[in-house]
């Protein structure tokens, strides 16, 4: 009996619908020695058929009308690209509803509507991968679900915006101030017409909302995980951090602390010698500790034609391994602990701080600020007030705190603030230190 | 109607055996959400059944006899942990007859019989998985055979011996003799009593063998695999290349080049600033590059109880999967392409090279080792002579090549060791540049 051919069917072909075809195409051969069965794109859905594109599509693949592709009876599995969470959302119901199986990379519907997904694939009793929504070019959610099936994970932390890391690594590398870092990421095609969601740290909280799925077993509402990005980081405090041994990145967080999940996405200074201040670039890197596994890493391209391709077409062909055998549902979309972990309220989130300012150069600077940070209980690790030889117009100082609360520490801060010495306002940078 | 329990069968308890033990009991709640259905250890074969374990083994499970596990009809998957290549062979192959599949972390054996052993899993219809066989706390062969299953792969590229690149990161972080950094390696658990399959790049040579079979679709024979260990390396070698801003480590390649698979292991030069470099200790990382995906790197814990009963377990419960919708084999042990891609021969393999001397210090040392390396049009990238106010009693020289051959190069190191003005034979390494 010759195998079952497995057809796929695609709805959006703009640039990442465009690189799963060529990929399907192109690496053909590669495949076909993993597979065993043919895989065979059947229809191709879009708004702009004609576009020149960087594949020629095969003749009769085109039509305008996704509709075509959702109600064709030998497509098995589709794959939604049309981005947004509206039409896109809509596509991937009714393919569910019509027994298709479903592959996305669109990591803003899965963050918020990830759970109503979960719920209609489990009815359908299809499957639905989601493997390009977060870090493309890493096999991250494979690689927790089942590569990591049997630890319990304790936390996982991750540079998952390509963009942010780019900007930051202009800026530590080059020591360019973030404007210029941010113009040369627009023109090298690193970020977005609008990349504010990019540096708002808004992609990277729906990315981390769907690792912490995967790593813990609940459902975190986006608008609980702390989220904020890296407009307001300058070019100082990145020569500042990097005089005690740090570097700047913008850090995706979650984990259990004494039994409580913490979810949040901020600029965090990370020990230089660490893997992940070794992430240059518009690379993603994503760091899962678990027991007993230990200390994993997972380092690749975040997004792009290329890398989200690979993901979508890895996705393709793990569900074309279920049609045959009727395997589907061999991996639910999201599981959950019977007991849900609860979360942490951010005010009570403990890390260490780093802080900087611009002050007067004059007698009292540091017992102003110091006596903020004592009052409250808060240790300091280090102080840094760069010598000059003569009174100049200002000072900058740098201190690194023990942990604390994040309720204290905006309290002292609130303070230091208000001190006469105090010319700029403080800028707080979180830190990781790794172990 | 229940969902099947799926029985599991341990044979051979010692430190792996006893982390899986522990795994799949303590982790049961964490494994129990990702799967649906319950796990059951049902027996466990040890010589030694009454032996202090860190884990309490319930009542009855144990036994001195494996053909018990063997035959017992109701278990479904049997973990084969004694280790070697002669007895463990005999088990694995029994089970499979018995129907049973089977999950093992033996590298050695997979590494000699690993095609033997993949005809026997296609004939008896059974899963025959062995993640923990290479880098135990890291996912490596699901990345790479499902995660990167869309993708041509171009190179793969590792640190997978945890004791060498322990004590390469003692010589190179803390200045030790080698002799030392294994005495260290020792006394804090990181070498073997007997460290030679470590030492000697042997270890190593079974993953890469493994890993090309993934990544490339071929078997690459032992005895093809040019295979040199850590020994030669000197702290001096370190220092020197350190000087060029390059890191020594342990790296096993497998890449194609023109068309052709080379699979090497070898001590390498790596920029510093390479997430490879930035390995340290017992850690392993295996970068894999591929089209479309990039350049992705994976890391984790190489070796030990901990990650690689992680390793295992995750094997247990992807054959787990498996069994209630009777999908076996949706996962081939090899896959192999139709067409082999064919080896090169080691003499014709190109790289930089790293020279190191200890000659007279008089007039002419620099043109005589140059005059060997033009005269077989070896270039030169860059040259260290040291200064010394006065004449020596001897000086050290370094060199980096352009790119060369094998060939080439060991001709050049004979001319160049016959100098009257060599004191010490030549300390060569190859060197990677990582783009």
């Amino acid at each position: 009996m010759l195998p079952k051919t497995v057809n796929v069917g695609i709805i959006g072909c703009g640039i990442v619908g465009t690189g799963v075809v060529r990929c399907l195409l192109q690496n053909k051969r590669y495949m076909a020695r993993h597979l065993g069965f043919p895989l065979k794109l059947k229809k191709i859905a879009d708004l702009q058929p004609r576009k020149k594109r960087i594949v020629k599509i095969p003749a009769g693949l085109m039509t305008t009308d996704a509709n075509l592709v959702l109600n064709d009876p030998d497509i098995e599995i589709i794959v939604e690209l049309v981005g947004g969470t509206t039409f896109a959302k809509d596509i991937i119901l009714t393919a569910m509803r019509n027994g298709k199986h479903v592959v996305t990379a669109n990591k803003a519907l899965v963050s918020k509507f990830g759970l109503e997904l979960h719920h209609a694939a489990h009815d359908c009793n299809v499957d639905f991968y989601y493997e390009a929504s977060v870090c493309g070019g890493i096999p991250i959610i494979k690689s927790i679900r089942e590569g990591l099936t049997a630890d319990r994970i304790d936390s996982v932390r991750g540079i998952v915006n390509g963009t942010c890391n780019y900007v930051l690594s202009r800026m530590t590398d080059d020591g360019l101030a973030f404007k210029d870092a941010m113009k040369d990421a627009k023109k090298n095609g690193y970020a977005e017409a609008d990349p504010s969601l990019d540096l708002d740290g808004i992609d990277s909280m729906h990315k981390i909302g769907i690792l912490t799925a995967n790593c813990f077993g609940r459902w975190v509402p986006q608008e609980s995980i702390y989220t904020e990005g890296i407009s307001g980081i300058s070019a100082l405090d990145i020569k500042c951090a990097d005089e005690l041994g740090y570097t700047v990145k913008l850090l995706a967080i979650a984990r259990i602390v004494k039994s409580k999940l913490e979810v949040r996405v901020h600029p965090t200074l990370l020990p230089k010698q660490s893997m992940l201040a070794s992430v240059r670039g518009a690379f993603n890197a994503v760091e899962v500790d678990g027991h007993p596994i230990g200390r994993t890493l997972y380092y690749g391209e975040g997004a792009g034609m290329n890398a989200t391709s690979s993901a979508v077409v890895a996705d393709i062909v793990d569900i074309a391994r279920n049609v045959e055998p009727g395997s589907h549902s061999r991996m639910p979309t999201f599981t959950f602990m019977k007991k849900e972990v609860p979360l942490r309220n951010f005010d009570d989130v403990e890390c260490r701080y780093f802080l900087r300012w611009r002050t007067d150069d004059r007698p009292g600077v540091i017992t102003k600020i110091s006596r903020e940070l004592s009052k409250r209980d808060i240790g300091i690790s280090s102080v840094i007030l760069h010598e000059f030889a003569k009174v100049q117009p200002y000072s900058i100082v740098t201190f690194m705190t023990r942990e604390t609360t994040e309720k204290r520490m905006r309290a002292a801060i609130k303070s230091i603030d208000a001190l006469d010495v105090i010319q700029t306002n403080t800028s707080m940078i979180r830190v990781e230190l790794v172990d």
